[in-house]
């Protein structure tokens, strides 16, 4: 193998693979912040908009398999980046199910009958805000094998859990004082759980980060160089 | 490379793999199912059973991922059974979370007060009982690579659908009438919640089969085989 032209490819393909991971993450973090609005702003156009852009949300994970497998055959790559490559498989699983939890939340958008969900809705952009940032940050984590980062989305999931409690019991008071807006009240409680989902999705990333710049050392003992700077 | 020896080499790994996962999955089977029995009997030591079993599968998704990636990087397969060997990765992550789920069934069993949440516990006995059976047929249609067993999977996520729209309404009619029980009616809500998820997690096991099988042929259209008989 010419070693020197090969690895000039092999680097040119990561860095499209990275570069396709973060449009696709950015892609699903639009999804979030557009189906929150429609969902607070009661917009069925905004919901329009998350379930369209949806479409392109699951293109994305089917080029960015495509790549990674192109990239496995063609180079066969070991040790980190074999590791790179399969955690980017599995990150493009995580936000492809974030843009479903977006769609998921758009729907409810869809059934809302008036202002009754926006009670707790200071709660829900706050989990949104959170969960957006989370996403961000666990793909930059991954971007730049970011440990630091990485563990900052996992403590960032203790604060979106905690809203998602709160905006839990709110509800339910509300529930107990008006039983005839139970329907709405659950759905607001199906949006929180929705965000509460993304921020999952988000802290799994960051796990595979971490596991993908530890891993090695601990499951891979033999013959695993030091990651590679990216 | 001694093709012979390699490839005998390469199928007993293989077996190696698909055994694990089946293994893997038996035990997130019946995680679900002591979950589920834990709430509905009211009982906190199935419940600690279940997060007993959460550490076993958490162990179990480490070892097929090393599995794996060792497979790869040893063997560089391509075509059929690369997409093999990252498919199992990705369901691996599914299975995952199934046993995860199991988890929040046992959570909300120890916290329940007494009867309540028995009210709709036929509905999340049979939509256990569709999960555990999705579950398993997916990973029977990873195993002999069966199009048709993937597809029954995708048919009766339809069904689980439709009992869980049913044990939200029953709850809801059910919080209407007695106020002072809304958090055990949110609790079992929740427990639905958990079985559909389950039952979409063993749809997107089903879908990534599919998409193994049938795959290379709509995305990978230059030398792309036949998939190989396993």
């Amino acid at each position: 193998m010419s070693t020197q032209h090969t690895s000039r490819d092999f680097d040119a393909e990561l860095r499209e693979l990275r570069a396709n991971l973060l449009a696709m993450g950015a892609r699903c973090e639009r999804s979030v912040q557009l189906a929150i609005r429609a969902f607070v702003e009661d917009s069925p156009s905004l919901a329009r908009e998350v379930i369209e852009l949806d479409r392109r949300i699951n293109r994305d994970e089917m080029e960015c398999d495509e790549l990674a497998l192109r990239i496995i055959a063609l180079r066969q790559p070991v040790a980190f980046d074999l590791r790179l490559i399969t955690t980017a498989l599995k990150l493009v699983t995580d936000l492809e199910r974030i843009g479903d939890e977006a769609v998921n939340i758009a729907e409810r958008a869809e059934e809302t009958e008036g202002e009754v969900h926006r009670l707790p809705s200071d709660i829900l952009a706050r989990m949104a805000e959170l969960a957006e940032g989370m996403l961000r940050d666990s793909l930059d984590a991954f971007v730049e094998s970011d440990i630091e980062r990485a563990n900052r989305v996992r403590r960032a999931d203790d604060a979106v859990d905690k809203l998602y409690g709160e905006a839990l019991s709110q509800m339910m008071d509300w529930m107990a004082a008006h039983p005839d807006k139970i329907p709405a009240a659950v759905r607001a409680m199906s949006v929180a759980k929705y965000l509460e989902r993304i921020a999952d999705h988000a802290t799994n990333i960051a796990e595979e980060v971490i596991f993908m710049v530890e891993g090695q050392d601990v499951r891979h003992r033999t013959n695993a160089p030091k990651p590679l700077p990216m």
